[in-house]
C-alpha cells in the first residue's frame, strides 16, 4: 500500500467533458480560501475523552472581505438528513450565508460553531448589540471509527489555525476535517474539484469540496468499473456520510443555487453510494457574486443573475455532477492510510489497483 | 336575511393599520384583472350529472400582456395540502406563472386547466412544437353542498366568458368560482381588498383575492369579536378550503413571495380557522414586476428587487395579514343566501347581526 | 436499425446485486397492474390539432380492489419540477394516494385526469355527494417532438381502455404514454424493472416503472460504458423529462416512501444524466401494505412498517437506484424507431452497438 | 407596574373551547418535564463578554426516561426561518428526536449543545463508538437588548442544573430562556398551556410551552382586543423571534405532527403578529407515544395512530392554536419587569391596564 498518492488527472483520467480550473480545486473561485487544522495524537486503545485522536476541522471562507458584511447568496439540499450539519434554517429562509463555513466531526459541531462565533464577533463587534445577531455553518461527518469522537477534541485554537492556514492551495485526503474519514471501503476525507463554464465572453468558476465518509467497498465504482472485479469485497459497511460544498462566481439567485445543490448526488451516485439509511448527505452552494452588503439600507437592490434558459446554465448543473464525482475520487487517491483507535486501520486505496482496474 | 349586502368599509370598519388601493381590491395592482363566469341553473333534487348548478370560474390575468411570454415571478405556499390545485411543482422549481390563474371547483379543476390550454395555444400557436409546453395554475374549493359538482359544468365556454369578462371592477361573493361556496357557517365565494406600501418616493400595491369555503360558524370571528356572541351555534362543520392569490406590483423573487405566502394563514386565523383537516388551504403569491421574457436568450438578466431588511418589506408582509382577513370578511358580507341542490341553503350572513356584534 | 428489441437481461446483462421479481416488472408487487393504449395516427406535415399523433396513456393500478376506498401510502420527491404533474399536493399531505395513476403527455394531463374522474365516479358515486371529493394523479413528459400534442388526443375512451388492458404482463418500449418520447438520443419511453428483498422470513417485492424523455446521446453511459466511445455524438439535445413510478408490497410510511424517491434520482444519474434545466423529473412512490380505509371512522389505526435501521430497509433504498437504472436501459432497449410529425425521427438504439459497447 | 403577576386564567379569561389539563402547563402530558436555570448577574453599562447578565436556559424532557434510547416521534415547522435553531435536519429526516430539547438565547446555542452532548454522553457512554452519535435540539430568541448576549453565559453547570430542576410544575415569564426576552412591546419569555382531547374512551394531552420574543407594542392584541385602544403606541419594534414546543401524548406519525406544528402561527396571529422579517419562528412538535426503541433491531415495528379523519385529530389541530395564543399571553402576563445592560428596560405588561382592555 506505499504506492504515491495522488489525484485523478495525475493518473490520466477525468470525469466529464467540461474544463478544469487552473487549480482543479474549489480554490479557483477566485477569492475563496480553504484552511485546515489536522489533529494527530496517540495511539492504541481507546480512552473516552483522552485519545487516540485522529480528527481537525476545515474552514471555507467564501471570499477575502469580511463575510459577516458581505454575506454570500446560498441554498443547500439535505440529500439524507441523518446528519447534524446546523445553520441551515437561516441559509434557507434568507438564501444567505454570513460567516466562514466549518466542516469537522459530529460531535464537534457545537465547539466549533462556537469558536467561528467568536471569530467572527472580533471582526463585527457590533453582532447582538447594535446589529443582528450571526448565523454559522458548520458540518460534519462521523469519524468515530478512527477518532476518540467523544472527547470532541477540535477547540477554538485548532478553529482559529484553520482559519489562519486559510489558502488557494490547500491539501486533500486525511487531512483536516478529513482526518478520521473513509468512504467507499478506503481511506477517505477532503477532495475538491473545479470546471470553467464559459459562454460568449462571460467566463465563470465552479468548484466543489468534499468531505466523504460514505458508503462499502462492494458499492465503489470508479468512472463506472465496478471495484469488486478486481478486489476481493468481505462485507457491507454503508455507513457514515458526505458534505458537499459548491461555490461559483457565476451570479446565481438561491432558488438557482438549490437547483445546483440538488444535482450533487448524482456525482454520488456515480462512484456507487445508494445513498443508505445512515449517511448524512449535506449539500451547500454558494455564489460570490452579488454579495448582500449587511449595512445597505436601500430599499432596492439591483443584481444580475443568470438566466436559467442557456447553455450556460445548464453547464453549471452538468459541473456540480462532474465536480462532486471527482472530488470525491481525488478524496479516495490522495488520502493516505490512517490507524486509529483500537488500532482500527482505514487502508488506502492501492494505487496501483486504481490502474490496473481502468486499464481493463 | 334581506339586508344589503356591502363590503367591510361600508361599515365603518377596517381590518389593520395600512392605507388601501383606490378599489380596495387585487385590482389595484396595475395592469392586473379579474373575471369571473357564474352558472347557475335548476333546483331542487340533485340528478348527479344534470344539476342543480351553482358553481362557475374566476380568472386573474396577472397582467394586460401575453401571460406566457411574459412570465410574472412567483411563488407558492401550500398551508394544508388537502387540495387539488394544479400547476405549482413548476411554480415551486421556476418561481413563475406563465398562465392566467383559474379558480373553479374541485372536480372541475381539469377542464378549466384544458380551456386555459386553448386559450394560451392560440395566443402562442408555437407551444409544443417550437417552444415549450405551458404549465397552467388552476386552485378549486368543493362546492359539493350547492352545487351538483360530479357534473363538471364548467365547460370551455365559461372559462372564455370569464377571460372576456375580466377587468379592473369586479363582484365579490357568490360570483364565478364562489357561487358554490361557504365559509364559517354562512355563504361566503370571492372577495378581496388591497394595501398601498410607500416608502421615500416608492409607491406599491399589494392586493389579495380569496375564495372562501372553509371553517364552522362556532369558529367566525370578526374583528376580534366571536359570533356566537349574539347568535345560536347550533353544531360544527368544519370541512372545506380555501384559495389564497396574492399580487403585487413591489419587485419581490420568489423567495421573497414565498415569505409573503407564508403569512396568509395568519389572516385566515383571525377570522376563526384553526386550519381543520379537511381544508384544502393553498397561497400563490406573484409580482408584476421584473417579468420573465419568455424569447430572452441572453446570458445573463439584470433585476431590482426589495431589500428585506426594510420597513417596506416588513409593510408588504404587513400588507398579506391584512388583505387575506380582510378578504375573507368581504367575501361573507358581500354573499348572497344561495339555496341549491336538494334545497340546501347556504345563508348570507345578516349584516344587521354584524353591525350589533361590533357595536358591542 | 433492424435488430430485434429485447431487455437488458436477455443480453445477459444486469443493474446491481439484488435479485430481480419473476416478471422482473413493477407487477411484481402483488395486485398491481398496467394498462397502455397507445395512438398512433397519420405521418407527414404536422397540421396543429389533426396529427400525426404518437402518443398514449399508461396506467398504473395499485392493487385490484377500488383504490378510492383502499388509499395506498405514498409519497413524491419532484427532482426537477419543470414538469405539469398533478395531484402532488395532497399526496404529500396525506401521504397517500387515491386514484389510479396515469401517465401521458404534456397537454394531456388535464383530459387524463378529467377521464379518471369518469371512472372513479362510477366506482365510487359518492363522491362529491356523500364523501368528500377525489384526488387524481397524472404524470407527463413532452411528446411534441414526434407527436401532435397540440391536439391532446388522449380521450376519456382511450384511459378506459388502458384501465381496461390492465395486466401483469405489459409491454414496454414505444406504448402508451411512451409511445412518442425519447431519451439519452434515442427511441425510449416505458421501462420497468423489479428487485426481491428478503431478510429472515420476510419477503418483499420493489418494482419500478419509468416514462423515460431526458438527457442527450452524448451523455449515454450504459453500465458505466459511455455510449460516445463506440458512435459519432453530433450535438447535444438534453431537454425532456423522466417519470419514475415506485411501488413496494413492503410497509413503509410516506416519510419513509419520501427517502426512498429521493433515491431514484441516483438511478437516472448512471445512465448519463445531469438534471437539465428543461427536464421534470418526478418520482411517485407508494406502498400496498396498510392501505387506508376510506370509510373507518375508529379513532385508531393500528399498522406495521419496516423498521429503518434495518438491512431490509436499506436494502429497500437500494433497490430503487437499480430498478431506476435498469428500467431506464429497458425503456431504451425494448423501444421501436418511431417517424412522426414532419418526418421527425426517433431511432432505437442499435442492439449489436450496445452488445459491442459492453464486449469492450 | 407594581401589580402582581398572574396567568390569564387567574383573571377569569381564557382561550378557546377546549378543556384545559390539570396545570394547564405543558407537563399536562404525562412523564413531561421542564426545567429552568435562570443566570441574572450585574447591572449598568454593557461590557461585552462580561455583563450584565439577563439570560437563561430552560430544558424539556420529553419523557422520564432516556431519551436517546427511547426516542420520540417529532416534526418542526419553520415559520420564518431568520434564526439559528439546530437539529432540525435529523428531526425532519428521520421524524423523531433523540435528546432533551434546549432553548437559549442566539450566541448560547452552541454552548448549550455541548453541555447537551456532555449530558447525553453520560447516560449512554456507547455514543459514537459502538453506536451512532447523537442529534441534539436547541432553539433560540436573542436577549441582546437585555443581556450580554455575546458573553455566552449560560455554561455547562447551567444547562446540567435546568436538567436538574425539571419538574411537572414550572415557573413561567422572566426565566429560564426567557429571562431577557421581551414580545409584542413588553417583558415576556416563557409562557405555557395545555388541552384535553376526549373522544369515546380515549383521552389525550397536548400541551405547549413558548419562548416569545417577538412583535412591537403596536401589534399586540390580546382575545380580540387591540392593546393600542388603551395606551399610546409610540414606535414600531418587530423584530425577535418565538420559539414554540408542543407535546402530546396522542398516537401521531411524523407527518401528523407537522401538520400540528404547522398551526401555531395561527395562535401567534391572534396575539396580533404579522411574522416580521427578522423573526425566527420555529415550531417543534413530538409525541410521547410510540417512541422509537434504539436497540430494536426489528425487521418490523407495530403502532398504533390517529386516524386523521377524526374529530379527536381536529381537536388536536384546535389545541395547537389555543395553546400557542395562551402560551404567549400566559408569557405576557406573568413576566417581571426587568431592566438589563445599559439600563434598557423591559417593561411588564399592566394587569390592570389588561383588565380595563378586556373589561371594555
Amino acid at each position: 500500500m506505499s504506492d504515491k498518492r495522488c489525484r485523478l488527472r495525475d493518473l490520466g483520467l477525468q470525469v466529464g467533458i467540461l474544463p478544469t480550473g487552473k487549480l482543479n480545486l474549489i480554490t479557483d473561485v477566485p477569492g475563496l480560501k480553504v484552511g485546515h487544522c489536522t489533529i494527530t495524537e496517540g495511539e492504541g486503545k481507546l480512552i473516552p475523552g483522552q485519545g487516540p485522536i485522529r480528527t481537525g476541522v476545515t474552514i471555507i471562507k467564501p471570499h477575502s472581505g469580511n463575510v459577516y458584511r458581505e454575506k454570500v447568496r446560498a441554498s443547500s439540499y439535505v440529500f439524507n438528513g441523518y446528519g447534524k450539519t446546523i445553520g441551515l434554517v437561516q441559509v434557507q429562509e434568507l438564501g444567505s450565508i454570513e460567516s466562514f463555513i466549518a466542516l469537522t466531526n459530529t460531535l464537534n459541531v457545537p465547539k466549533v460553531a462556537d469558536a467561528l462565533i467568536d471569530f467572527h464577533l472580533k471582526e463585527n463587534p457590533d453582532i447582538g448589540i447594535s446589529t443582528t445577531t450571526i448565523n454559522t455553518v458548520v458540518g460534519e461527518c462521523h469519524d468515530g471509527k478512527l477518532n476518540d469522537i467523544q472527547g470532541r477534541h477540535v477547540k477554538q485554537q485548532h478553529v482559529f489555525e484553520a482559519i489562519e492556514n486559510a489558502n488557494e492551495i490547500f491539501e486533500e485526503g486525511s487531512v483536516g476535517a478529513g482526518t478520521g474519514m473513509s468512504a467507499l471501503g478506503f481511506k477517505a476525507g477532503i477532495g475538491s474539484s473545479s470546471r470553467m463554464i464559459e459562454e460568449g465572453n462571460l467566463s465563470y468558476h465552479l468548484g466543489t469540496l468534499v468531505l466523504s465518509n460514505f458508503g462499502g467497498k462492494n458499492d465503489l465504482s470508479i468512472l463506472g468499473h465496478k471495484f469488486d472485479e478486481i478486489d476481493d469485497i468481505e462485507e457491507e459497511r454503508v455507513k457514515g456520510s458526505i458534505m458537499i460544498i459548491i461555490a461559483t462566481d457565476a451570479p446565481l439567485n438561491s432558488r438557482q443555487l438549490l437547483r445546483l445543490a440538488k444535482r450533487a448526488p448524482l456525482g454520488i451516485s456515480r462512484t456507487g453510494s445508494f445513498g443508505s439509511h445512515g449517511s448524512g448527505d449535506v449539500v451547500i452552494a454558494f455564489s460570490t457574486s452579488n454579495t448582500i452588503d449587511h449595512d445597505n439600507k436601500q430599499e432596492l437592490i439591483e443584481l444580475k443573475i443568470v438566466n436559467e434558459r442557456t447553455k450556460l446554465f445548464k453547464n453549471l448543473l452538468r459541473a456540480v455532477v462532474e465536480t462532486t464525482e471527482e472530488s470525491i475520487l481525488n478524496s479516495l487517491l490522495t488520502a493516505e492510510t490512517v490507524i486509529g483507535r483500537d488500532e482500527n486501520k482505514s487502508e488506502a486505496i492501492s494505487i496501483q489497483k486504481v490502474k490496473k482496474l481502468l486499464s481493463k
